[in-house]
């Protein structure tokens, strides 16, 4: 139900948004959401001590989001974007142009990226090892400068390392196109997949991008465990409508990981230099706390801990954010979001569907009887559930950066 | 808001309501919805003494609505339209047609309504005060004296007032469209702006547009403080489809205030002569209750207190509605819901975007564990979160106005 027709939530924004001096913080700590551990019946959230976030959620207002929609997990991409308000199934982003945003890499509108893994293949060709034993990043580098710079029938290559076994490979050229399909199997004991043209107007991009594939073997042959490339993600560059034109926002990033920052630069971010620790991030923020009106700080290291199915080191993670946290506190932003792009819970070692709790602090906010920062509590929030799309619109309001609809 | 194609509420509706005895009151307690005091923690409902309502929220079932979508702070149109069953994005109605019909205006369906200001303007033309000091109500029936009645190029003027400096204008005549920019500038110290056509069909109404504001400004010269005018809003009547046609209910409004009657009048509701007082009001449902099957009673009082800024009036309203509430109760109508079309906290002294407790009575409702109707309570109620377009469905069905969908 709910009728009709409904309004594209980012028109609305750009029509009744508008510039003031205060300032929101969105506090995204990746792969929030858990699940309890069978031993105690608590999520890592749950077991972390945190009283920081528990006085945020008790003057505050808490709840759960959907980042895509229930049941859906979500990946970082999607994720991401939900919580930066854009829907996302209208901006579908591909994987080759997530990446090479997250390196800065210019990408002109014409260019095709794609996401490539150098892998281990035997001798028979069939791959062995999809991430070829995580080799270095500086190993990456060294292998991605053979490749980088070849010319296939007039389509230059630009091939450059991201982390570990990950790098991207762009085609600038005339005449390419995305639609093509994956060499990677996403399985070993298999041969890469020839990369094939989706309609006949890729057929040029398809032959271009499997003649790269032909040359990166030979290239590679004598560099075991190394000795093979995979691509995946073909894409282009989409143009989003961005924060600054939507929201009428200076907003900056905060973020370690390249593709965080990437997704960042996409929307119309800045991307601030930072260090490696929590800490540092929300230094980073303190020292840039005058030049912007919104800040996206993300916290890796939660869905990290969760991929790897350490419940404990998620919830230490947790209490570190939590320690830190009166740093950011101590600058007093307007308005307040902590959440995550999706859940992680440590006992499925991987991103899942749940909902993911969030709690809003503003001196606008009505608050709710939730004392505490988890997925139990906010179950009674008084944000209820809600799609993440609809977390900037919340901060916004709750800034009086938005004025009123109709009428 | 959050993306997708939904099915058409009103469509649905139409297919499935059916005639019934049953009646239904919807009270609308105009900007019910507030924010805590800073001293008590409680919002102004919270404060208000209201053992009615608390009774009918212990038998009934409760929730919160955003009438536009969360974080979206709805001016009056919208939040009615919600109320209705009206998606307020599907059907938005311009500024010119809303003051039109609240002064119960004979709109034709090709008129263009524009909305004016009196305002003043220095020598260089520049806007100096876009309310000309607020002039009196019978000032402003003069000055429309001056102009009403004008004919430029074939259209025929209506100059109409509103309420203090606040007027309508309206432009009879052939090939005239609504897509023409405000001549309003919204702010002081520039100059009324020309008004221009959004596209080329729009021409001639641009044209006579300004030639009106030129004719104004040569009337009005002497007339300091109000030497001048300012139109926004430019727009045609809408068709809605109405709530007989929709609904297939014979519904009756009861409001004092020519905005909430126009807005009836537009979905087809009967609007029904009344006194200034809520007793009166609840009388004149009384007197009329044979005669209709559903009943919009709008309370305007607690969204005037909390625009004052007058926290303690306006739980003041809110008592005077609840202690008058037993001359409603006795005529036990099947369904009665509660609610507002937007919070307007005393402490904003505004419209908000913060949701708005609902109750929902009816023999066949399932209640739930709310027994009191307050902000907080209702965080906690079955209706749980809904969109206001919701509502109306919601009471249909509770009134068995409903049949089964699908086979």
């Amino acid at each position: 139900m709910s009728g009709g027709l409904k309004v594209d939530n980012l028109e609305l924004m750009k029509e009744i948004s508008i510039t003031s001096p205060t300032k929101i913080l969105l506090l995204v700590i990746d792969g929030l959401g858990g699940l309890p551990s069978p031993k105690t019946g608590k999520t890592e959230l749950e077991t972390a001590n945190t009283p920081n976030l528990d006085r945020l959620a008790s003057k505050g207002i808490c709840g759960l989001i959907d980042p895509v929609g229930p049941g859906i997990t979500p990946g970082s991409t999607p994720g991401h974007l939900a919580l930066f308000g854009y829907d996302p199934f209208k901006f579908s982003i591909g994987r080759g142009v997530v990446e090479a945003m997250g390196i800065a890499f210019d990408l002109k509108p014409e260019d095709i990226a794609a996401r490539g893994n150098f892998c281990t293949v035997d001798e028979a060709g069939l791959v062995t090892d999809r991430r070829a034993g995580r080799i270095s990043t500086e190993k990456c580098a060294e292998l991605c400068r053979l490749l980088d710079g070849l010319v296939i029938e007039g389509v230059k290559l630009s091939v450059c390392p991201v982390r570990e076994h990950r790098f991207i490979a762009v085609f600038r050229g005339k005449g390419l196109s995305p639609e093509v399909s994956d060499s990677d199997p996403q399985q070993v004991g298999v041969a890469p997949r020839p990369i094939t043209a989706l309609n006949p107007q890729a057929d040029k991009m398809a032959n271009i991008a499997n003649e790269f594939v032909t040359q990166a073997k030979k290239v590679l042959a004598k560099h075991h465990p190394a000795n093979m490339v995979l691509l995946r993600g073909f894409s282009r560059q989409v143009n989003l409508p961005t924060m600054p034109e939507v929201y009428k926002l200076k907003p900056a990033a905060i973020a370690q990981y390249p593709m965080y920052r990437g997704l960042a630069r996409l929307v119309g971010m800045e991307v601030l230099e930072t260090g490696t620790t929590i800490k540092e991030e929300f230094d980073i923020m303190k020292q840039n706390y005058k030049a912007y009106d919104f800040f996206f700080v993300h916290i890796k290291e939660t869905d990290s801990a969760g991929e790897d199915g350490d419940f404990e080191r998620k919830a230490r993670v947790i209490e570190e954010v939590d320690s830190a946290l009166s740093t950011l506190l101590n600058l007093e932003p307007d308005v307040i979001v902590v959440t995550g792009d999706h859940s992680t819970p440590a006992l499925l070692k991987g991103h899942s569907w749940h909902p993911v709790p969030i709690l809003l602090y503003s001196k606008w906010c009505r608050p709710d009887k939730v004392e505490k920062f988890s997925e139990s509590a906010c179950i009674l929030g008084g944000l209820g559930r809600l799609p993440a799309t609809e977390i900037v619109p919340l901060a916004m309001a709750h800034a009086l950066k938005l004025t009123k609809f109709g009428a």
